[in-house]
């Protein structure tokens, strides 16, 4: 670990001095390579899939699984990579004192990348791709299941750097996956510039707790949607609908329902109906009290409104107004995304003021938190911290800048 | 504490819809709260002073003490603040997406900030007046020499606030100046939103080792200043006295000089002219070999080019070369400020490119890494680390941002 750590940090002059076309040319080696080892990809897939069975779930499994279309939509992946712009060396202030001095803010890589994340084989294309693109060298820590996998997608990527003449050690594949090695990257300070944990609560958390270097926290989304008194019902239902079941194991859907106790004898039979009588896959709603006096339902438990469920279950909680329905959230959301459906400028206000997640949502779905979705063409994740980067990390989440001034002799 | 706490959590609505005159109006009346509560500040201060005397240093008991033009300079600093724009509100991106969805991303406050300092009374004022400025609670904790005195400014303060209709909890000092306070603060998850440290490396360095919530490292300063072979050096010298001699105690001081060897046996003899025989304060210089064979000194020991040395000492090593500082500066430099002297544009571009610190300076000194020399007016400290802030951090340094999203129904 340590020999690939002082590897990656002497990479980085090489990397953050290539130019954009540089880059681009890079990537798109990589996105050949990918296909171009397609075979080795599939075997070593299927090795991980054989030592998988049977010990993971049929989710597990599919997420694991690499075909010939997975590896060219990775391919593709990388591809727009290269059509995004290229986030470095961009001005962002530049002003002369009255002095004469001359300040230049220009955005500059972070450095070294760490990337802690589970199963899913994509993310080692997506984040060298990501990385290499701002300018950064990544040091990926994949999950054990996809071990095999990673290694040979790494492989890939690393011949096409190679043959591009860019150092390989741009793109590094930590060979241990226990948790010693989490650890160490979580503390290597003076090495690592960035971590980014891409994972569920369990690792966000221990990275959060245990990590001295830098960190952005990304992901757990208890996400709320706040049905207001004025609100179209029609419109309400099918936001609901949509931020729960369109795809609940994701981070950016609904957990939370919260409805105004003067509509909600109207609106919960309608919300039943919709989500529970009428849904492909009908949702176990959890009510408070007052919820189950209008319609039947599982009692809510202390837990359900501090729960990321991530399946098809929905807490549903009554309040008197916005006011209760921002404190609520206050108290109970993990800063990811919140909406409110209504038709008063006044609780559009208040809501927008006062909830503080990374991204507040007037009469639209929650599902949008997404780097795609809000047009920056890619994702690292999405940060529900404050430090850094909010809501969907893109390209230019991944530079810091520094300031380069500019003097003729010039003291203080 | 924990009391203290969630009353600062529970202002950060209130202090974050503060209109920018509401925010002003207040600072000036904090401004005259400190000069009308001059007496009994005073009188705190002399009893800090009493109980430190023949414990601290004299450097350290003039830091300690206030004046009635100290306090009017607090006074004065205060007003400064509510002059300057407010940070927050900003629309930093607005668009509309292909589906109609209005993306607005708007600098808000952090909420609660924590501020870990040490003896400077001043610093109450000043962090207690940007927090305010940038919508922000501030949680103080001083160090125990400045204890009554931080009691009695804050006093004052809140008495401001009170006298505003503004909630006292916007600016809290913890009564409790033990290590454990400390180490609360490091730890308080979902009440600290930022943590700030403000002081010594030994300081710095236990809130990085230590702190779970977000934290920005500030202030150590193992400043280098390179002069390359075709540098002016009349110009070199002068920018190596101001570096090094103009105030040696602040993190932007100069405490390592590189110099090319071909223009040592020139160069070196000037710097002792300069720096030695005709300084007001002679600098102690510790030269590395080379430097040692071309005028006397003290010879460098191992430690001495990793030192913030925060005194007159310079540490002297010759290089071969812009890449060779270049190098050197990569593995000692604390990521701070260092400067180039050099009338080379390719020299000026390696150096600029190749230096990874939070200012890089050509041709002029680095006591400019400074909130009001870079026209930020007012500074919370000099970030020497990547993410969110780097370098002096202002007002907008204190804020983050949130997604506002505007739709008509949208789903996904």
């Amino acid at each position: 670990m340590n020999t690939m750590l002082a590897a990656a940090k002497a990479a980085k002059n090489q990397i953050a001095g290539l130019t954009t076309q540089q880059k681009n040319d890079a990537l798109l080696a990589m996105a050949d390579a990918l296909l171009s080892q397609q075979e080795q990809i599939l075997a070593a897939n299927a090795q991980d899939l054989e030592v998988a069975k049977g010990t993971v779930s049929d989710v597990m499994l599919d997420r694991l699984l690499l075909t010939p279309q997975r590896i060219e939509s990775m391919a593709e992946g990388i591809r727009q990579v290269a059509q995004l712009p290229d986030p470095v060396g961009r001005v962002l202030e530049e002003y002369t004192r009255p002095d004469g001095l001359l300040i230049r803010k220009t955005s500059v890589p972070m450095g070294v990348i760490a990337i802690i994340y589970e199963s899913r084989p994509n993310v080692t294309s997506d984040a060298a791709a990501l990385a290499l693109k701002s300018g950064n060298i990544c040091v990926l820590r994949g999950g054990k299941e996809a071990f095999r996998s990673a290694n040979a997608i790494t492989d890939a990527l690393r011949a096409g750097l190679k043959q591009c003449g860019i150092t390989e050690n741009a793109v590094n594949l930590v060979q241990d996956t226990s948790r010693a090695s989490a650890q160490a990257l979580m503390t290597a300070n003076g090495f690592i510039d960035l971590l980014i944990p891409r994972g569920g609560a369990g690792l966000i958390n221990a990275c959060v707790r245990n990590a001295t270097v830098p960190c952005i926290a990304t992901g757990t989304g208890i996400c709320h949607v706040y049905v207001e008194k004025t609100a179209d019902l029609d419109m309400a239902i099918s936001i609901v609908k949509n931020a729960k079941t369109s795809r609940p194991s994701v981070c950016n859907a609904e957990e939370v329902l919260l409805v105004d106790r003067e509509i909600a004898p109207k609106f919960l039979p309608m919300l039943r109906d919709a989500l529970v009588i009428n849904g492909k896959n009908p949702v176990e709603l959890r009510l408070d009290e007052t919820a189950a006096g209008i319609i039947p339902g599982t009692a809510a438990g202390e837990t359900d409104f501090d729960t990321e469920f991530l399946d098809y279950i929905l807490a549903v909680k009554c309040v008197e107004d916005v006011h209760e329905a921002v404190a609520h959230i206050a108290v109970h959301s993990t800063g990811h995304s919140e909406a409110i459906v209504t038709r008063s400028e006044q609780a559009k206000q208040i809501f927008t003021t006062g909830v503080d997640s990374a991204a507040v949502y007037v009469n639209a779905s929650t599902r949008f938190t997404d780097g795609g979705e809000f047009g920056l063409g890619c994702e690292m994740g999405i940060s529900t911290q404050k430090l850094h980067a909010r809501g969907p990390m893109g390209l230019r989440e991944l530079t810091t800048y520094k300031y380069i001034v500019y003097g003729n002799g010039h003291i203080r």
